[in-house]
């Protein structure tokens, strides 16, 4: 099932909760992360949709670096032997379409990271591998932006550079029935191929993340888990390629879909 | 006005917003971050009160590293040119005399960090410097709990160390008005006085922080600011002090109270 979170026709003014089938939404009575959530009755093609919204308000979003091979090389730095996590801002999720905003503060060196995000469903404390599971919703598309020159130069701590707003974009749905060992995951900047891998190639597996992160802390409902990004970010690139105004990012992931986001100076 | 939270007689069953005069809890019809926020009429002794709740339920934890220059001296780094922030995950916050659990992953070297901790009240964007106090809603008494094997040795990234679950007591109200530029900031362990020191040695002040932080990200309400801690953490002891099962750690703050909180193993 895909869900997902828009404006439209028929919505509440802040959004409402869907189902997307074949090319219609299906509006949801509250968030699909509550069992009690019900089809209102209404629906409207996903063509009539005015602004698509994250498909989840998390909590949290914690983020792996270094979690590909090849991206590790790119890096050149040595491969982790436990997971590197990370926390972005829950302030600097955006959506499907919504903007990219290059920070005032930081505008020159912003780069792409695509990434397969999980979206948590239940609490999930010390959770065995075996179950993991039983604890993940779905997943759906993340682009974990981060502003090189602070995250690798002007900062020691990657907080503030992952975190300006609009460096979270989630999307545009989560898809809950997905076998996500195998899946294609590529990103492109105006139309160009930029990072093309699958996520077969993970170095830490989606049931040891998130293991991993439950003996860690307490998974709250709606936690985003950003797994990694693959090789062919912009940094790492000879020359490097930054995001630029007027850009457009698209991050692809296999039977998810693609999350599009313009890129504009804050 | 002293805002808390709590479950007591004639609370909802999962807590309710009041206000502290005295020794009498005043309930509020909803948070006190909304402007509708009105009294019930119901009050009680705070004695009466069952259990202490965080005062607020942070969409972020913000924190400053470094930010008191004889915490620095003893942490052997050097002043920071602007400041180290960090994120601490939402899940870790817990409430006055709540236990802080030493964590099984890395149990042996928790320790406390007390901190002036301001509660952003409105939406907060580019606030310059002279403004800040608009957008404050009050502060409160915080621990900057952290694991040091995770911090200083096992991770880079500081989020680990300081996000596992009860890393982040708060409480045990917000105090709205109040001059923070120089108020008196201490901890005890088991009542011995460990850090004493007052917020106007701060090497950022508040205003500082805050329009700062609001240039980096949108600062939602309710987002929590932990400003940097004193010198006499448990790490830089001659020999190092860590928590112990057992053990009790006080953290006061001049006119906000006294927060409070047990160690026990997870």
């Amino acid at each position: 099932m895909k869900y997902l979170r828009v404006i439209g026709p028929q919505t509440q003014p802040e959004g409402s909760y869907g189902i997307l089938q074949e090319d219609a939404v299906h509006l949801l009575d509250c968030s699909p992360l509550l069992e009690s959530a019900r089809k209102t009755g209404v629906s409207f093609s996903v063509g009539k949709v005015c602004k698509f919204l994250p498909p989840v308000e998390p909590p949290n979003i914690i983020a792996l670096g270094l979690n590909y091979k090849q991206h590790a090389k790119e890096s050149n730095v040595e491969l982790p032997p436990e997971p590197i996590i990370f926390l972005k801002a829950t302030s600097a999720v955006t959506a499907h379409l919504q903007p990219i905003m290059l920070p005032a503060e930081a505008p020159l060196e912003v780069d792409y990271e695509a990434e397969l995000t999980i979206v948590i469903g239940k609490l999930a404390k010390n959770v065995p591998e075996q179950r993991v599971f039983e604890y993940i919703f779905g997943y759906t598309c993340g682009n974990d932006v981060s502003a090189r020159d602070c995250q690798l130069r002007r900062d020691k701590q990657w907080a503030r550079g992952k975190s300006f707003d609009s460096f979270a974009p989630v999307g545009p749905v989560i898809e809950t029935e997905l076998d996500s060992s195998s899946l294609r995951i590529s990103s492109k900047v105006n139309g160009k191929l930029m990072q093309d891998a699958t996520t077969a190639e993970l170095i830490f597996t989606i049931p040891q993340i998130v293991s991993y992160l439950s003996r860690q802390m307490t998974l709250l409902p709606g936690t985003l888990i950003m797994t990694g990004t693959p090789a062919g970010v912009g940094f790492a690139r000879k020359p490097p390629v930054f995001l630029k105004p007027g850009d457009t990012v698209q991050v692809t992931i296999e039977r998810i879909g693609t999350l599009e986001n313009p890129v504009v100076n804050e």
